[in-house]
């Protein structure tokens, strides 16, 4: 029996900061990954972010770890309790050269966790600023939903501002297609409608995205670039900043409405763990 | 003054077989790779894989190595005077967790070398086989061409098939052009015209592609399945195989055809490295 190990990052359940060069991860982007708020030790919705790494797993056709040995990792890089972001990387693991993997690939898996600072509560009561980037997201249905690690359209869509008053920038798909936030999926709501876009070409099905449709009656459909401009209300989410009122989009001004109001307060009302803290100014 | 390490990985410059875990490598594919055939010690086709590195690069707003330093550690690497496969990787290198980039970020540089078999004589002379994949890359102009680190398409198309006597897999785009192979460049003679697919949209820009254009007239234009179909010559190219006639294509056969062998016969009297060993078996 090991000892408990006070590292915050685990390579397959071994403290360490490092992986293999030849791991397919690094070479291709062959493997998927989740980020989850931790709150009091706890990760916050475990399951649905289990259930699109286990779908991930299966596009790629890479063996998924256990998911009770997941958690068990989770436990330990969280184990001082600190509010935070726990990764975790699956990877189909290390190979000789060139795209065919070994017959059986052992699989890497990468669980450490990040200081989280969370979202300001001025910041999630007042909305944030967006803007549209030019970078565009090609249609690959194979890829599309999972969240998989060839990130390069989003690094480059992130590349494209430094302003930091700007938290995020819209991604239309390479036809026109409104899709998503660099990080984070997009609602808005059009005559009272609740709406978001399809996500089966392009883009990530992020978990908070998940639940929003849960619990509300939202038309998923394709959306363009004028729906945007023209939505009572907008918001971005993600599991690790929860709703957030778009304030500004290309300096044109939106109020944060009724529609996103309550689901911000329905979703700290199911998650506590992202209800705003005051004292948060990041 | 170092002493000359003896090891077959430098990375940074250092004898490692190992990256950090927040390399952005890893996280995202944010970086590109080149794999150059090394003979007796000697890089074959440095100035041109160098220059796609370059192009690389700066297509993602990455500093590229100087070019002295990565010939040195690739002299390093292969000290031993052995045939083998160089691989370089330079990737934006390690960042805090999400797309943002530190605002100087330091590139992390992998030169690496591995064993290299050569093609046997009598699959130069005879051909290959190979198929059509079902997986089709997606259309992306802003990463067309170079050979980044997200590659996820190419190794969902490898694990296609298993067979061993297939040597490699067609790919169209996901609109149903013809690109390239998985891991090389496609030619085709129609009519006594040598032609090859544009890759503006997808693909790869191959060094032997590059090698084949300022040799011969070749159209470059988009290619219809058909087109490979009704082809009088069918081969592959790479800059660690050379030309590779194809001799069946989902079972039907070609011919290895005037054309192929005359441009064979060209690289191997421009790139002698290039010229297959009667006494390779692989």
């Amino acid at each position: 029996v090991k000892p408990p190990v006070p590292a915050c990052t685990l390579v397959n359940g071994e403290a360490r900061d490092s992986i293999a060069i030849a791991d397919r991860g690094l070479a291709y982007g062959d493997g998927v990954f989740e980020t989850l708020l931790v709150d009091a030790g706890e990760p916050v919705w475990w399951d649905a972010h289990l259930r699109r790494l286990q779908r991930g797993c299966d596009a790629l056709g890479i063996d998924c770890p256990d998911a009770a040995l997941l958690r068990e990792e989770a436990a330990r890089v969280a184990q001082d309790g600190a509010r935070g972001v726990l990764k975790i990387t699956v990877t189909r693991g290390v190979s000789l050269r060139g795209y065919a993997a070994p017959a059986s690939p052992q699989p890497t898996r990468i669980v450490s966790l990040s200081p989280w600072a969370g979202v300001a509560a001025a910041t999630v009561a007042q909305g944030i600023e967006v803007r549209w980037c030019r970078t565009t997201l090609a249609l690959q249905p194979r890829l599309a939903g999972i969240k998989h690690l060839n990130r390069l359209e989003q690094v480059l869509a992130r590349r494209e501002w430094e302003d930091p008053a700007i938290a995020e920038g819209l991604l239309c798909d390479t036809e026109g297609r409104v899709v998503s936030a660099t990080a984070a999926n997009l609602f808005l709501v059009c005559d009272g409608r609740l709406a978001t876009p399809v996500l089966t070409r392009c883009g990530v099905e992020g978990v908070c995205r998940e639940w929003i449709l849960q619990q509300a009656a939202v038309a998923v459909h394709d959306v363009a670039r004028d729906a945007v401009l023209e939505a009572d209300e907008l918001f971005l989410c993600s599991s690790l900043r929860g709703i957030l009122p778009v304030a500004r989009l290309d300096g044109l001004r939106h109020a944060p409405g009724p529609m996103t109001r309550r689901l911000q307060h329905a979703l700290w009302q199911a998650v506590p763990a992202l209800r705003p803290d005051p004292g948060t100014t990041a």
